[in-house]
């Protein structure tokens, strides 16, 4: 971290800002020019807040030169992190589609659509039950129901299973779940990601729409904080000013994670887009990107789908997007 | 709300369409011009999800035309909420400056805050216990210790108190909290929501950072179908391309939420620019487009503070601030 | 256009409201439900101002139904536009590498390039002169003096060529320009649009940074309004909260542009992520999404060049992506 | 401008980039610490490419201390702008209020309007003439013919006109125009700027809808570069996710600005907003925000204004807001 004074700082207050900083643990390297004066900061500033020391009258102001994530950190951490989700593996080369639908309503129906997706190459059934919706009318989801709806489509199919939790107090209902989802709007609930971090499950952690890539990497750096290193990032969509796709899926930040951490990460093309005829280009475009996963919805009739209709896909279309995928990933491993 | 069909709708869909909607209640007036048809949907709609109609293949679109949120809607209660906070009233013409600490440090620090603040013109008192940080290796608040030592400050001054809960979990230790804040990246949280739904107490609801004026109503609206009508809204500041300072400070959103609701609305200029000497500005603007209260960062050495220093005023200035803002409302009175 | 009425509109200025549509050339189709009524206007309604109308007392809501872009529209104009630059097509299944250096510093510079860049399989030569600089003292471009050296790499390779245009005083300066560039801070300078509307050489347009799709697209109607049909559309990403790359780029633009429009859509990575080495991943990335020309700022020397640095990448660097890219669209025609 | 450099600098590109710094007059301070070392650069960095340097293999950042403007910059300049408009004076204390309609349309609306604005107080008639407008179907403004009808309006009135320029070539037409406004999408058409740094007369710089307040003074910059000192920012509100408004007012760049640069700051709530009824409430705002003057636009009747109709206010609405304002400014200055 660099500290750039303001020119002719106060003494004393200079002084109180090098004691502050010692009792941090952190060595000072003054080095004085003639109109400036520039602390750098040596040892362990990850948890040195920045805009404190940057509040200061004597100070213009703190560049860190270090990223605030450790475990997430690829500079820590060179080789790429390859998490198990039952008998799948994502990353360091593994890469898995996700597929299933917005949310379960029935065992026919879930039953039938990991049937579906399997013949077409899933690795992973996805399927909401705890479902986050702006309005307290709208279908809030089967909820516990729906955990054992999801686990009878696993015990059927063999397929590991996702499915989104929304307070830590549904944990104990997660116990046969394969891999948990913070979903976007929780991606900053540092109590939930704190809990998730002491289980030893794989956490798909979704991108925040409105947060940062480097907030993404503070977020699955709680989880990693308490013990807990399966997670996989997943970039969603942001919400930008842009309205003829729900969010602004940004496929950019897929080679950035993976310059910045070693953990994997898939993209979410389904609710990015909110357009199901955009599914199809967008997964080929996030593998293009090199991510290690693309999770899909997938429904067996989504004009009767009871949430998020307009981007899903049929299995036939499903099977014609994982066939596609699969010569597009051959092709660029050439 | 009102369905554009596309031009020459296939017969079969629309019958589909239209079976659908009559089993959710709603009657169906058709009005067919040359090149479209039309239809008017009356009944309750509040709980139709519009993103599903406007999926099927025989839809251009779909338009809301009453706001799904009922309970929260000036419309359906035209008179302005007042929330008692304690012995403070908030709304309806009634003003409230709410002042404290980012965090809670020490009972002399927040006990002599309080006194200073109380001094100076501030109804309700507020201090940081469970904060919500970015980094895991940050301050993470006092917690429980630091709910005994606002209880200690509201004993010593009688200051009805506020403070932010971060999980359902931590609710017990809310019993003599007089307002609870759920943050800005909990406003979509809504586990915590509906549970809150369920006390009470009044609740101080941020707007999330990223999140619109109806998407803050929504949130209103799950704590409120549950029972609890005393919610203050909170205009914070929304995330742009401007670095300038934190947040975008929206302060159209104040007489846009009284104009869509008969909540109170309260402005925090210091989270949404995060720096000190705006907060004089900013407080005297958000006056002076009519919110019903502010909410200011005050500390009494904000250099030294855990958190959020740089937007932090002294006692002294707030002492100023509330006096500028005092005659100001008189004038706007008249 | 459908317009929705309050309730119980007033009789006087609906009266009003419906002459003055009838005097816009449009029939009016009024369907009455209980509680709204609802009028469909038939006719040319691109020129109908919706704000205007959505300001009437009377007015809820207004939905425009069919987009007001007529020439640039897919509807009236289902097949693909093909471009034709010099001897190169883009568009309707033909693709183009546009590539060269950000500035033209000197002859020497841009005859090497040129020439590599054709040798890798760059089909347009791109060259910056007239440069649109945030800072009055940056580098401006060598202007009249670069477009000469443009035209003597063009003579020397045979490469068509494309540079930008800031003003329309300069355009005399292009009789020998192959395709006219619209930079993203140009496009919605009217004035300069309208003027080459009335030329006959193709214009590549440049997404704004912070203009909607459907922005875009009115912005090449204004071009062919004046009768040139010859627009090239190009994303070249957002800017939003996200800094970790200079602007995001916005993948999904490119299905959703060719699916409103038949113009050919190409993209730019280089600019989009500032980031020199993202400019494979989206190079590829952007391919996949279906986009029919991908330009990349190629320099041989970027740690010396004299503007955008950072995301130019050399020669060698270029000719691997060019052969990559070239694998992929192979691979993507099956 | 600070550039801190990776761990262990290849030494010959390290020296590469100290020549090349020196060759750009810079004198470099290095000062080297365990892990890393830093460069002070000393001298005109205004002109030094930022990118370019952080585009290094051996750079890990590069920091701004000095803001790169210089004729806008409050540091060496410390004294109020005050801008003379005819016999209306605007900044170091002095407010005007700038009224009229979007469009002009004719003799008898424009002059009506400018009798009425002037005698609610007006210091300043606005009235459009080259519209830029979305749409090329949508009326264009009066052009040539608008200028005519506004000097008229001025020579009745005596009030100063201001009117926008849309291309250079429009000038001789604004000889007797008091102020040239420049409109948020021409922000950065730098051509233009850079002609009327070499004109005199005021300039109204409306800050681009995605453009930050560096930006908005980078662009102040371009006028005074030329000569030009008579330069009045203005807030017209920022492109954001928020769509209840037009656009999101940025009321906090108010005193943003006026810490960073000495020239004075209008806003104009009605484009901001784009909503008559909040054109009041946030002209006060804008006021208690210490702006030196507020932009309004009036119609005599809104709903059959050519244009821009939702956000014009009516003559005696005019009245009253003036008349507040008029008891706003007199309150603050106590």
């Amino acid at each position: 971290m660099v500290v750039i004074l303001k020119e002719n700082p106060d003494p004393r207050q200079l002084d109180n800002l090098t004691k502050w900083l010692q009792s941090q643990n952190l060595q000072i390297h003054t080095s004085s020019g003639v109109h400036q004066t520039i602390l750098g900061l040596v040892g362990d500033t990850s948890c040195v807040d920045m805009d404190l020391i940057r509040a200061l009258d004597i100070v213009e102001d703190v560049v860190r030169i270090q990223d605030p994530f450790k475990s997430a950190n690829r500079k820590f951490h060179p080789l790429d992190t390859v998490v198990e989700v039952g008998n799948a593996k994502i990353g360091g080369g593994n890469f898995a589609l996700i597929a299933g639908p917005c949310s379960i309503e029935s065992e026919a129906q879930i039953i039938s659509i990991a049937e579906e997706v399997k013949k077409s190459g899933a690795a992973i059934l996805r399927g909401g039950v705890f479902k986050p919706r702006t309005s307290p009318y709208a279908f809030q989801g089967l909820r516990a129901e729906g955990i054992k709806l999801l686990l009878e489509a696993k015990k059927e199919t063999q397929l590991p299973v996702v499915t989104e939790i929304m307070d830590i107090s549904q944990l104990d209902l997660f116990a046969d779940i394969d891999l948990i989802q913070v979903g976007a709007r929780n991606m900053q609930n540092f109590e939930l990601l704190k809990q998730l971090g002491h289980c030893q499950k794989p956490i798909l952690l979704k991108r925040g729409f409105a947060s940062t890539i480097k907030e993404l990497l503070m977020s699955a750096e709680y989880i990693m904080a308490g013990g807990n290193n399966n997670v996989i990032l997943c970039e969603r969509g942001i919400r930008t000013f842009e309205t003829a796709t729900r969010n602004t899926l940004d496929l950019a930040a897929v080679p950035m994670l993976h310059s910045l951490s070693h953990l994997p990460v898939v993209v979410d093309p389904s609710h990015a887009t909110g357009i199901a005829r955009l599914v199809e280009p967008m997964t080929m475009a996030a593998i293009a990107s090199g991510c290690d996963g693309v999770m899909i919805e997938v429904h067996n009739d989504p004009a009767h789908a009871l949430c998020d209709g307009p981007q899903s896909i049929l299995p036939e279309q499903f099977d014609a997007i994982s066939r596609r995928a699969a010569i597009l990933r051959e092709t660029l491993k050439k």
